[in-house]
């Protein structure tokens, strides 16, 4: 009996090195970009009927497991508040040392209101570089004003 | 008598809002990206005798503060480990939500190792939309990799 | 010198009290709703020029207290993350015991997705009832699903 | 054995997956509002003795847990005392963000005390919105008054 | 000029320590238990017209003082979540030894509900006692059942 | 095996529901007040061999089990500082509200010292009013004076 | 205008460097133990009227400050809740590691109760030691019995 | 299989429990104090390899748990920052209360430095007292300077 | 099946102990330092097949943990923020005490940036010394600098 | 009038960026390592009068600062527990990925123990390097075993 989207995240994550398979490939069978399929697959976003039961294939999933995929999950990946993994750490601590910057450009351009994490999309790519390669991280997210009422 | 570099943010501050400057203007003056020219005079980067000298004359610092903006700061911009503004949540949402993915997708793509917070860079551009304009950032970071010893 | 807008909400505040001013008369001043204008002044909300001056006038504002209200403020209003005072705490309390109960209702609805906390309004009005006078609260957010992508 | 309501409520989170019920079948059965049943099958409400067996045969449970179902549960449903799942926080931002201007306009219209958090319902719709359909949220809780003795 | 209610507290507890006076004489001055009265100079409760200008004699507060007792206060008056005071403390132990006790016992006998910490009241005696004087507190809260809707 | 008082005290929740056993009938076989029984079974408090026994037949343990209530516990029934459930929250409300209150006026009658929370007892008693019965809860604990040495 | 113990606290603590007074002269002035006085001088007993008198006129307060030292203050002298100081870290380690064996022997000797930090002294003295010598301090404190009522 | 100390601590635990052995019992089988014995089966201190055999045998252990006593453990045995049981928190107020006091007063004797919490031994005796029995505690620790290099 | 490296973490040190095996062997079979090898048994580190592979055959760890080894592990080995293990908190305390003047000479020496802790490599030796040995470790990290863009 | 050691160290921060004076010049003005004499000026080391003396005249101190020099201070230097400022969390990065992996090495080679953060030194150098110059730290502190008693 499975009662939450955690124990299936585990049984994906348990196959998919049992298996060796990669987040590119189930990208590529779901037909979505691999930043979504990722999030998705660990537990972060609804998969519809026909990629859960894509999803449910690749990793030998069993019917009630493939349910789960189609319920809406409670989100959120960070076991403390401030990550302590480095690589997540990186990205929490240039929303430290950026945040006040952001926010200023960001009202400067647009005025008062934020940059959606609902109406937002990610891509992260290599970007050769003979001084070492970077990590490209492209974020785009609707501008959504404040109004008065 | 100025004690710390907060206190020449503060007056940075003031004298922005009393004078209206806006920061693209700042970072005109100084010749560099308005990211990198926000932040530092938010009290977060290091100007050089030469840049800390025109920030002075933009907002009427005393010699004193001057020196302070070549004085490497302590950062860190959030008031509260958990961000309260919702601009900034936003961003903080984005590392809860995308964390593992970001994670996963960096470590098939480079194997095991961050990308840079300090070898970095941020572009943050309005991306014109008709369904309604859309924040567009760019990130890029040097990916470090781990290796054995 | 004000260097944040905390100090010109502290300067409504105090002036509020000292003039016996009620926000339903500032509000029809200002020729907005009483919760939109009542969170501008305890600075949550960023006025427009006429809107800031209006607020002048009444509260006696210095030039810069007027220009301060016309920038984006850093928001929220709690001094602790969970709220002391009895009033505010009831608020929290019905999204800590309702909490789940509100994402399935509206996961049911809508599908994912979050109700925005920006395009969003708050209408509170008094409901008589013979038991005992009641708070009605409307609570009116734009759904934002997610998508994938 | 079964030793805590949140066993019980792991149940029925298991049984409505694996059964596909909708929490306004639920409520219909039960007859009542769905905001109260739901957050009653969610481990927050007691249900008597009737509600509970009509639950109880919905999903399949054990007398013991429909037993269960009758005491009174330890209640609170957000895993960390700040909600990381992006609708619910949604709420939380309201009460961070509008926290004073409640407070300031019940009493305003009240006088001093609180809207009860027990003496309290909640009513979630759908709104049709040519700009995008809105979820709308009624509360309506009793204003309890401060009394001196 | 005063922009909280904690700087009256503050000239009120600065003036009675100044004058030696006692929250009894206080209470009979204003004519209401020392319970409540104690709490309202410290902070936690609203004044009307005629007690706050009692109050302003006794303690030679300025206009603006009087004005501010009669707001209504943000209420709270632990520095920390969890009391350092050992009087304060022991009360916090209370809560935590017997917690659960209060709330099985409660719903024993009540069922479903709370007992109100607004229609409240507190009476602190001395108990005299062969093996030590005992303080004898007793509490009354009005039972507020939760119903279903 | 039993390695801890909180796997009996899930025992003897466990049958309590199982057996529709109340609180007052297991104070009522043990010779002692409610309030006492009740802390003792959630594990709080010490019973002797005689008094185990007799909660072992109420409630079916094993040789282990009473052994393990004669054992003194480690105290403490909040799963967070900050307690969720309502009604216990509460409780912590009327500390953080009344708690100066409570402090100073202590030591107006009593001088420097506490209000012991171990020489203590406390009694919860339903008091019948024409406006919605009341919770009346006396406390009583021995005051402890600090001496100087 | 004085409106706290602390800053009383300080005014002493500066006077006594300004003056170079010893902690073991102020006892020795008071009569007391270097123990007792030193925590009062911190702000964490209250002196009485004699006392409080003593204490003025070694550090040249004000008769506003002595009227404060015979007023009972709010007690704890950490300012976080594990202290970052090495030396008092030191004994919150001690509390760490040897909590559960305190709390084990001091239960097999006496049975359920706690040993009282009310009714309690402390006393510090050098401890001669070839091999370094040793701090060694006595805590004394009257053990308090839980009983059954 | 044993993973962690932890297992092994809630056997002997356990075993204590079942077969009725007292600490002094255990300390006197292995030659030494009881509060560094009682330290050690509960998790905080190392045993060598003829002293883990006596424990062995004395709880019934078997040889992989024989083998986890001699391994150095992850120490700390409070489930919280601040301790919630009473006997525990009595420490921990001591150390809130009279912290800055201790730091004073061994700095005046001592200099800068700290009483070592390794190079430390303890003794919790009986004092008998006919205003009640006492806890009397003798903590012993060396004194470390801090020197300049 | 094995859902996380950190049940992998727990074989290696279930084995460790039932087989007597030193860190140092460890290092040496994998040919590598043992800072960074014991890190990676530890789960912080990253092996390739090959050292994966000869960590399997001296742990008997099945080809599913062998697999794992070589995924890149959620980093990060203290339960609590702030470190209960007196040795692991005295490395704490050093960034507690040291922190503002690490920060003060790495920046006189090179500028704004910071030592690398991914570039990174540490070394544990034994020191003699005739006083006592010592604990003597070198930390060796790449100077990254904040470049202006 | 000076009441804290951190004002002398606000004071000695000013006159330093006023001044323009190294920490290298001051460590050898006062004849010490760049470590000590840094972490001293920052109020984390007591000064003997010579030394302080020596600071008094290189930052223009009052006598009374002077005195507060030779006064043992409240040690720490972070802000919050867990650092923002990314040279400092590095540091602390460092104790969380490799924490566990110092202990486990300190212990195989020392025993049970922990390295002293008081009888310690640090020595802070460039390493140069073709790859990018290294910060090369050495950390020498003392073994201190734990001994049974």
């Amino acid at each position: 009996m499975i009662s939450s989207r955690e124990q299936v995240t585990q049984l994906i994550v348990s196959a998919k090195v049992a298996k060796g398979i990669k987040w590119a490939e189930v990208a590529e069978a779901v037909g979505l970009s691999k930043e979504w399929v990722t999030a998705a697959c660990l537990g972060q976003m609804t998969f519809n009927k026909q990629q859960a039961e894509i999803i449910g294939k690749l990793f030998d999933l069993s019917d009630e497991a493939v349910a789960w995929l189609q319920i809406v999950p409670y989100k959120g990946t960070l076991p403390t508040a401030i990550p302590t993994d480095p690589l997540i750490y990186r990205w929490y601590e240039v929303v430290s040392v950026y945040g006040s910057t952001i926010k200023e450009l960001t009202h400067e351009e647009f005025g008062d209101g934020i940059m959606s994490a609902i109406d937002f999309s990610m891509d992260i790519q290599r970007e050769n570089n003979p001084n070492g390669d970077r990590v490209r991280v492209v974020l785009s997210g609707k501008f959504l004003p404040y109004k008065s009422y």
